[in-house]
């Protein structure tokens, strides 16, 4: 009963992007009606969060809060060698998720109301982020 | 052998509410000698984190050293509709956990000696706060 | 199929420890195809972290980061009886993960290409970590 199906986003621009609707469907093919579903990204560059998905202003925020927080072009870094958004892409990284799970209940994840699932770019050139989902 | 119990919290005011006596009957009721559990809270205004319980000036100061890395009032929200309590409560949450996954062996959580589970609650008003609990 | 194993990390210093080569033969030894590993480390000052391991650089850059927001001393702190390293410890550990978990496919961990597995001691003493890696 253990499955693991793996997505390909294409992100653009940083930023969180929902793939809420990209996890449920691997959910309901799984056919568990209890189980756990775990969505794991494969990147140091780019994360996981869960965040309101109601109102687009509070990830609007979120995103600009972090980006103040941890700002391109810092006298500390070090590793610059890939450019003025990797370093602050693994910081990003290391405070947000790179792993989430969900529980499942009656075939379907038990996200509340408000709660969508995103991955979180973080560099700006438009790449491929694979992510894996395993339902057990 | 998988199984997934709802807890509700009655949140009374913002901070750190311990509820590893809340989780372990559930673990124990599982039956599970070796497995996982997993603590997934169902909202983006409170998370959970697993912190030291033995002295309560430690989570304490880990309360207010976020409240003052995360200010209510910040001039970069335009979230705000919903209360000065809700931008900060989103960011607190995307810094924290929503899911929290601890090994079961011989039948017990495997969590160290000074470890307690807590719901962190970021909002002030009091409210219901949803809980998801499996174990497989 | 759901298997756990303690693993004992002997910690000299502050700052990032790769440990994937200690977790890739549990994941082999436990014979799963298709499956979640699950790590959890058992302390509230030390933590866990998916980081890049290709250049060093970007580890130390992020431990240089992570201490610079979360300094000793800070004048906030009333839980300051077990050293000044331990409440900065505390609030590096509520940042970044406790628990961690990665899909297995092909029997093999779907790490990406730059992604490793690290123990994040926050505290300067020598000691021993305990981790708990979960197979299932």
């Amino acid at each position: 009963m253990s499955q693991a199906v793996e997505l390909t986003i294409q992100s653009s621009r940083p930023g969180l992007m929902e793939i809420t609707s990209e996890v449920i469907p691997i959910v309901m093919q799984s056919g568990l009606e209890v189980g756990l579903c775990t969505i794991f990204i494969r990147h140091t560059s780019a994360s996981l969060t869960i965040q309101e998905n109601a109102d687009p202003t509070a990830a609007r925020d979120l995103e600009r809060w972090l980006n103040r927080l941890v700002p391109e072009c810092d006298p500390l870094y070090q590793h610059t060698a890939e450019g003025p958004d990797d370093m602050p892409a693994h910081i990003k990284a290391a405070l947000t998720a790179t792993s989430l799970s969900i529980p499942i209940v009656a075939g379907r994840l038990t996200l509340g109301t408000w709660q969508g699932i995103y991955v979180w770019e973080h560099r700006r050139n438009p790449t491929d982020r694979h992510i894996v989902i395993h339902c057990g």
